[in-house]
């Protein structure tokens, strides 16, 4: 058995301490914040919003609870908004269909925090009854949409140009309350770039200075 | 300067060949297979897939090139039908409207290779001229279709219970070259286990021992 003296142990001390402290540094990163990862199924059952939205607007929670008989429990709307409203310098959202009244109230309340809000939706979608695309050009929300040569059917969001939210969701009631739907949610640097760049691509297509007036006919 | 003796040349031997070690398996586990991790944009260029899918029917390559004038170069289609065509053991697919010739192909071919094959799709769409279904059934493939209460809006798709391949895109011709589109493939075990249990729950909530034939005015 080999025994070390005082210069074996010696070193054995130099190699022990690099040991640890690699050790420490490989700790320290497993513990960090673990990037989101998260899958919503829906249907979501009808659900009070009320609560949630009156903290994300800064008011405090309403002094009279909201009277209406829904529950305000966790739900895949309630979690979905959750992740929006953590935006706090960007949301980028590309959406074929946007009329559910809390996700539309959502998004002008990050436009009113300071948050930069663009909107990038489907031209023949966009002027339906109860489209939200209205109301967020009225609090001053950029919106582009195509021009009607196959549909944007894109559905999916970037928060903070790090969080990638997409699936088969529409943001309209019909689709959270009564279909079949998915949302993934992933905090990741390589899929928010791909989407991200793809957003961008969108967005300057469809600048407002590329649109082509043609009249029918011609 | 510490000048280490023979005993502290030994330890450190001892200490280098476990720092060597440690690094060879690092290096091993970073150079393991890295899963699969893609975005697919479309629309996708029309394209040729007849030398692929003849690749995947096993009848080899054609001896004449496909006359057709398409070219038959790597796209977003092409991508798709190779992710799906690598499935070797199960195929599970949960996809609103399936009416695309080259897709439908695939899925046949794979049902026939041996890989078992499962559809969950919507009644309302699944009947509509140039669906897929009716190719599939005939085929011998199991297909399962909700009862009309909402959508089955999922597009979504697992290949070997491991690797997951959704979006927004429905496997039509339409979206697949007219629509913005977009389809995140990754192969990730939680994420890939989190949507085989939604599969799981909606095929037995769709088991056809559950339908209720109820005639209109009951």
């Amino acid at each position: 058995m080999w025994v070390p003296g005082a210069e074996g142990r010696q070193a054995l001390a130099v190699a022990m301490a690099a040991a640890a402290t690699l050790a420490v540094a490989m700790a320290a990163r497993r513990w960090r914040r673990r990037p989101v990862r998260e899958v919503l199924f829906f249907p979501s059952p009808p659900s009070c919003t009320e609560a949630l939205l009156a903290e994300a607007a800064g008011t405090g929670a309403p002094a009279q609870p909201c009277p209406c008989p829904l529950p305000s429990s966790d739900c895949p709307l309630s979690r979905l908004l959750r992740r929006l409203l953590s935006a706090r310098r960007s949301l980028d959202i590309c959406l074929f269909a946007f009329s559910c009244p809390q996700l539309g109230l959502a998004v002008r309340l990050l436009h009113r925090r300071g948050v930069r809000v663009r909107v990038v939706t489907d031209a023949q979608y966009m002027g339906l009854r109860g489209s939200q695309i209205g109301l967020l050009r009225q609090a001053g929300i950029q919106v582009r949409h195509d021009q009607g040569q196959g549909y944007m059917h894109h559905k999916f969001a970037i928060v903070d140009r790090r969080m990638l939210i997409t699936g088969s969701l529409n943001w309209t009631t019909q689709a959270i309350q009564s279909n079949r739907e998915n949302v993934l949610v992933v905090e990741d640097a390589e899929y928010a770039k791909l989407y991200l760049d793809e957003f961008e691509r969108i967005w300057e297509e469809y600048n407002p200075t590329n649109y082509k007036f043609v009249s029918q006919g011609q």
